[in-house]
């Protein structure tokens, strides 16, 4: 009986991991076709991210309900209670990422592009795809509870800062240039802003792994990264 | 022995609430301190919401950990669950309006708005004090569980977002008038996105204490709120 009641446990915890897993591929691809109907000016595609991301809505209402059946159920403790309260916070962070790529695909219904030159958007290309990069590996982390490629999501927050910074100071020198330029260019702020938020998002998930592994805390210098200005905005 | 329970786990679920309450407050104060420091230029004031934030995260994940201790022990159903339920949501959400007003706080020591004319922060001024009303409204409903007043906030989302417009369009004007106004007014955009994104907060709070109080879902033609574009964006 006893040995019953392990197993259902452990597949409690698994579907919920596989769970998580499911709800990571979708913010992912959304994000990455979020960007990709912002830069080739494709408005169902646009549309496709937006429907979407009710879906991942729906699984971060999904993965809550079940976490909170598995708490009230079987009362875990250490370890298996770290595994759901892992399961929440990425939710959480899953569903902001995509909320970020939806509102990308909003502002790519809301500009054309092809009216601007390519020069506009190569920055912006050049940060989705570091953005995307550590949404992939902060995922195969999780699928591998492996701290040490976690630990490289967060070490490689910094690149997304410093190109992040690049591109500001670039889309304001295109808003000086031409006053033409400020309303799109503004779209693209907040489109980089978003990107850049998004690799903050993954570098909290970072931070739930190691606690996930480990039980340490995390580490209070990272908390909150999702609100720092980054260099070009201090200057 | 029966009466006993109830009334420990009455205790808790009070306790919780009174949590909720006090971050709600001090959110608040964040983020009215947060406007303050920008429109006075006082960096003092700038730190103190920085270091304000840290109490609310903490705070946070004080009430997380009350919630699943609550949950595993007490094993609650229906209206006693979605009392937890919903203290963890407004919890997230109270930390991420902390975490926009920190960032507000970071743009006041970025920026000095004293080298600027006054015109430009009229706007800013006129919005926050909009959604500082919203969360004072939302704050009050949660205390008095009243549905009435939670959908008082919902209804006056969209002032915010008209206001939000207006203030948007009126910026990049002052962007494409003075070329050096440019700096300038992309952290005046930022906070007043960060400022439109509270008052998005405080309707999802609103939407909360409907669940709380009724059992009913959310609207699902508000959910994600959060990452709408408004009607000066899609133009």
């Amino acid at each position: 009986m006893k040995q019953h009641t392990v197993t259902a446990f452990d597949e409690d915890l698994s579907a919920l991991a596989s769970a998580i897993a499911t709800m990571g591929g979708l913010a992912e691809q959304l994000v990455a076709q979020s960007v990709q109907a912002l830069l080739k000016s494709d408005p169902e595609l646009a549309q496709q991210c937006i429907t979407a991301d009710k879906k991942i809505d729906e699984l971060e209402r999904q993965i809550e309900e079940r976490a909170i059946t598995i708490i009230a159920r079987r009362q875990p403790m250490a370890q298996d209670l770290r595994e759901i309260i892992a399961a929440l916070r990425i939710a959480t962070d899953l569903e902001r990422v995509a909320d970020l790529g939806k509102n990308i695909a909003r502002r790519a219904l809301a500009i054309d592009a092809q009216k601007f030159g390519q020069r506009l958007f190569v920055g912006i290309e050049h940060l989705s795809a570091l953005g995307l990069e550590q949404m992939k590996l902060v995922l195969d982390s999780y699928a591998a509870r492996d701290v040490a490629k976690a630990r490289e999501v967060w070490a490689k927050d910094d690149d997304i800062d410093a190109v992040y910074t690049s591109l500001f100071r670039e889309l304001l020198t295109y808003m000086m240039e031409d006053p033409r330029n400020i309303g799109m260019c503004t779209h693209l702020l907040f489109c980089a802003k978003n990107i850049e938020r998004i690799g903050d998002h993954a570098t909290n998930i970072a931070e739930t792994i190691c606690y996930l592994v480990t039980g340490e805390p995390f580490d209070e210098a990272r908390q909150s990264s999702t609100t720092r200005l980054t260099q070009a905005e201090q200057a």
